[in-house]
């Protein structure tokens, strides 16, 4: 290894990496084959990752108290968790629950035609987001697994969305009397486990959050990997939300377009999008947390498992400095300029609606074969990228 | 052909069935081959569609106007255009403005980084919101077939939201200073022309509707082919965007997940998809048009074209008679009815928060392992929709 | 349910439908739940099956005998699974070994970096191989779930390529020595649970399997949803294959395009395309197994098992009925025939290449703008088909 | 630019680099617009590329000469870019014919329903070929743009297949009987501009030439963004194509998974990819051009072309030069190392079946959870290619 790459790129808890217990608490199993390797548990999750750099763990209420463990259980593992979190200065961020493993939940949690699922589901939530409290995460996030359909008869589209809407609307004022500090960050994903999921895509919650009660509670957590199995610009998508004000956290790992759900290493296969995607957050400001929501390949053994939380994070880091780079450039810089007319005088007439404006913008001798000649030069800057990503610029 | 098929499925205006003069206007042109058919005029579709029992067209400006016509030339075309719609009963639904064909817009019309694009294409929407308005419209509807980018360094995606924003909130100004009776309808596009387009489904712009300055104005025309190109599932998307209260228009065809833009004849590939979306238009009585935008295979003649038309209205139409079928199969509502469990107590707590009511129902005993013994029998239930569908039962 | 339905679409054994035992006796289990119901054992799966109609059942070796019994219990489990046969009617009509659940083969079996692992697989398949004869099995199918990569480095693509072909090679020696009356079909599929599998596509084994030693033993396994998944028209890739001869087996299911691998009930889903399946299988006179490999939604109980095992049936004869009436719709059959123009003096020319023939050829006045003026009427016949699949016809 | 890039990655003809006519000669125009540049003649092109270090270009009859030239015309135009080529220094290294462009080939050439339409396929191509041996092709592109169906109807599958196969065979024997030194290249694509092409996968093609009469003769050509339209890994593909001897042409470009036929510039989306492909096209000693089948970006202007065009082969050199640095690793090399277990005993008894051989390896003592205990560690090895491509190793 270069001396380089030895001295470079190991974060601290200032750059806000943080892990799911089920990611590096992933057993190996996939639907075609059974566990390969012991998970550590949660303490040995949080001793194992603090010496990395990472400043935090994520947690669904099942990934630390089993769901059938009685109260004197859950209080004791609760409370060497803390205790471990306190040992090596991690924090929990996010804290979620889990509503897509037990067989209860088959047929969806909030948005079930079981009444008494759709209780059951309430009532687990009021205490996941008691032990997300409890542990001192500031954001519970809601991916709803189950929240779906194979056949549509079974279920109008537009109940699933009215039940989903009554149960976050009342788990907003649950929160609120419990004068817990918390916001809610809604995950979206187009399919997998159920045929299709209600929600599939970032943009459907953001249209969502409008219609809850308490919308300025509720913001996303969109996922690199659910955006990509439909395809779609993930950059683009953390765009709008961060826009809007909706980004309370994000969900890093990488995946191939149009494929089951990969939760594959950040970085470790859309270098470029990758690169957009830190360069947004990194000047947009988010303060929040880097969440990686990934896990290792199936062939690793138990030790294979740091290496893969080490990558996630080092990837992170490198693109964050070839973002500075970027800014740096000038002869990337000078392109940029030069694809973009600026005309203060037109765009204030664009700004603001009056009779007047709309008359004068209406009749503007605008040419338009005179202004198509100024063209950008993309494939220059493009390339320019593309160069910088690999590093022989 | 059989007695049966030979009477019914024959549509009325009543059915509110349009076409988009671009549709049966299509000459068989496509990325890797010339025109293979004389398209018909606009007048001849008005013409020709009346008979077929379609209620209207719509309208890009320069489907009707060329874009270097003079304003005797207008005028002239509008005229006789009106005439023929006034001979033949049709009215315009809907019309948009074309701001993708021309050079001019090659990286984009609202959100171009070109000041001077940016204020033609505000010039020639509110010239094509005039047209429309003279043509009776009461939809106008804005699809960014430019709006996107193949290389993400060349915009910040935040700007090309806020400049997005910018260009609407004018729009519905100059409409409500025309006193046009007229309402905005967004339609949303993953990829193609561009690499990828923002707001890529119809969720992201249930979302971008919420913050402009008169939401009420603005809702979505959601298109079958534009979801399917994600892979995801329409009749969701449609379903969010009614129960929001948001679906002005609709676009209807056929396409296989995961591909280039098809615009096939609607109902010719996802029967069963199809017949969900007809379900939840007639159920949910939305009472716009239904609006066919796909156009006939590159290898018809001109005389195929009216074949496709009639098809496009004959499957709606089968499909709204399985629809009465699917509601008084009394196995089917049958199935539907065991599959769920009200329990009016239990739905009232979740309905309205209050302390005591979280408190109760934190402390119900509710067993999830008795609670999942009661499944709904949805292999039957799915099986017998095909069975339906098929025209076996 | 009307009377027609329950007359017909009752099958026989003459039929030759099959299903995996893997397929009826699915636990509901999937990356994201636990198992939802208690799976029937294969003596069971060969009870309920034979009433309905089933012609036989497959077997992963390790679906009948543990992977860690003992010679006695394999040989227990063995006679009184084909007691069961007996008593029931039922064959085993294709064998498989299972190279994919073991932690062993985490990185691939055949194309293993490990040569202990090859070994062992070839080892395993050996054996497999003698209990698939044992029960009488024709077909010998290879799917090599975990032959595949995420990490392209870690292998030369075409070392993959030679250690399979190896394997393969060896195996079809050993059938021979041992005279069992069997051959072999390669299955494909593009991903999943690897990152990229090898031979992703049914086309892949048929080029793969010239470069044999015995390319006349070995033909392919076509499955509708692994072609689906990379969005692949599953119709034509089973007619190249039974057009070369190659057509052994074929796994029937459903599934969306570009998607996790969701075996569907047959024909759930894509009713146009099974039905294109379902023409060609009865029009080609193939006569394999009808070998359904898909399972239950999650959300089944235990007998929601046979519903979904009927419905794969059901919808196989309804599609071979509807197979026959297109047979017999003139309506149809002359739109065929419009849409081709035979010319028995030009085919007969390129027919045999003699220089003579060649150079007439080169020569003909072939004016390609009258040819094109004869167009096939493909909307029009589309909708007949579409009509057909709906039962108005 | 910093010195580094300056100096580096500027090709030479010894690099085989070759573009198609149509590729900087594309005109910007696309479904949805109107062109936006004027392309270069046939001549500026070679005139152009010649400095740029190209060595060659590629030609469909039609970029040439117009499909409705004379005798006289056609024979000047091959004439002035004969004289082009030689003075400039550059090859035609392949050429193919436009069977996909006029009308009469709107349902097929090869596969046509209409005799006339193949017969005049037939003759197109003969011609085709005559051009491509005057100019010198050694290879002849099949790409059946036209061969595939929306409604599958209208075509029995393995009809096509025949038809394909006999204008192939007959074209072979065309070749040879005119001595000419050349060989076919198979071209797959998925679908578009057809709903569906036969053929869709490079496999497919492999599968095919088999049933050929003279397999020999014939190869494939697979192109980058065709197998990634239907999610493959394009790596593979190439892989196997060039372990059975068939990797006679390539197309370079770059595309995202499941969406329209982008045409992007080499190596601009899928970096690691495409760093696999070069590092297999090298190390094979594949030595066929490395011909760029891309285009130019729509908002480009005349001279965002050669932008284009420069940094297609610039990304391949850069990658190349990483090819170097990923064998010279040492800690690459070493992970690779440990991941594999050679035992020569083992590897022997797998290669050549005795009844002796196989007994003995039926009866080894193989320990399947011993031999899982050894893993490789792909994260890691994945994280240093990573670090590699990105220049920070």
């Amino acid at each position: 290894m270069s001396t380089k790459s030895q001295r470079d790129y190991v974060p601290t808890s200032a750059d806000r990496f943080t892990f799911g217990l089920w990611t590096v608490g992933n057993s190996g199993a996939d639907p075609f084959g059974t566990r390969t390797r012991v998970p550590p548990t949660p303490v040995e999750i949080v001793r194992r990752l603090a010496p990395l750099g990472a400043y935090g763990v994520s947690v669904h209420d099942n990934d630390l108290v089993p769901i059938d463990a009685t109260v004197a259980e859950r209080d004791r593992v609760v409370r060497e968790f803390q205790t471990a979190l306190r040992d090596h200065g991690m924090v929990v961020a996010m804290a979620t629950t889990n509503l897509f493993t037990d067989p209860v939940f088959a047929d969806g949690a909030f948005t079930s035609n079981d009444a008494q699922v759709r209780a059951y589901a309430l009532q687990k939530t009021m205490r996941g987001i008691d032990l997300g409290a409890e542990l001192g995460a500031k954001i519970f996030v809601f991916w709803g697994g189950r929240e779906g359909t194979e056949c549509d008869a079974s279920k109008d589209a537009r109940d699933a969305v009215r039940r989903f809407r009554e149960a976050v609307n009342f788990l907003c004022e649950y929160v609120r009397h419990q004068r817990y500090e918390m916001r809610f960050a809604l995950e979206a994903k187009p399919n997998e486990p159920r045929g299709d999921l209600y929600f599939p895509t970032t943009g459907a919650y953001l249209g969502f959050i409008q219609t809850l009660d308490h919308p300025e509670m509720v913001g996303v957590n969109p996922e690199v990997a659910h955006e990509h199995m439909a395809g779609l610009n993930f950059y683009h998508a953390v765009g709008q939300a961060l826009e809007a004000g909706k980004l309370f956290h994000i969900d890093l790992n990488d995946q191939l377009f149009g494929r089951y759900d990969q939760d594959l290493r950040f970085g470790s296969v859309s270098l470029k999008s990758m690169f957009y995607l830190v360069k947004l957050l990194e000047e947009s400001g988010y303060d929040g947390p880097r969440h990686f929501d990934a896990h290792p390949y199936r062939s690793e053994a138990e030790e294979g498992v740091w290496d893969f939380a080490r990558g996630c994070m080092r990837t992170y880091l490198i693109l964050r400095e070839k973002v500075r780079a970027f800014q740096a450039d000038t002869e990337i810089q000078m392109v940029l300029r030069e694809a973009t007319r600026d005309d203060p005088g037109l765009e204030a007439l664009g700004r603001r609606f009056t009779p007047e404006v709309a008359e004068r913008l209406k009749r503007l001798p605008l040419d338009r074969i005179e202004i198509a000649k100024r063209r950008p030069h993309y494939e220059r800057l493009d390339q320019l990228v593309v160069e910088l990503l690999l590093g022989v610029r």
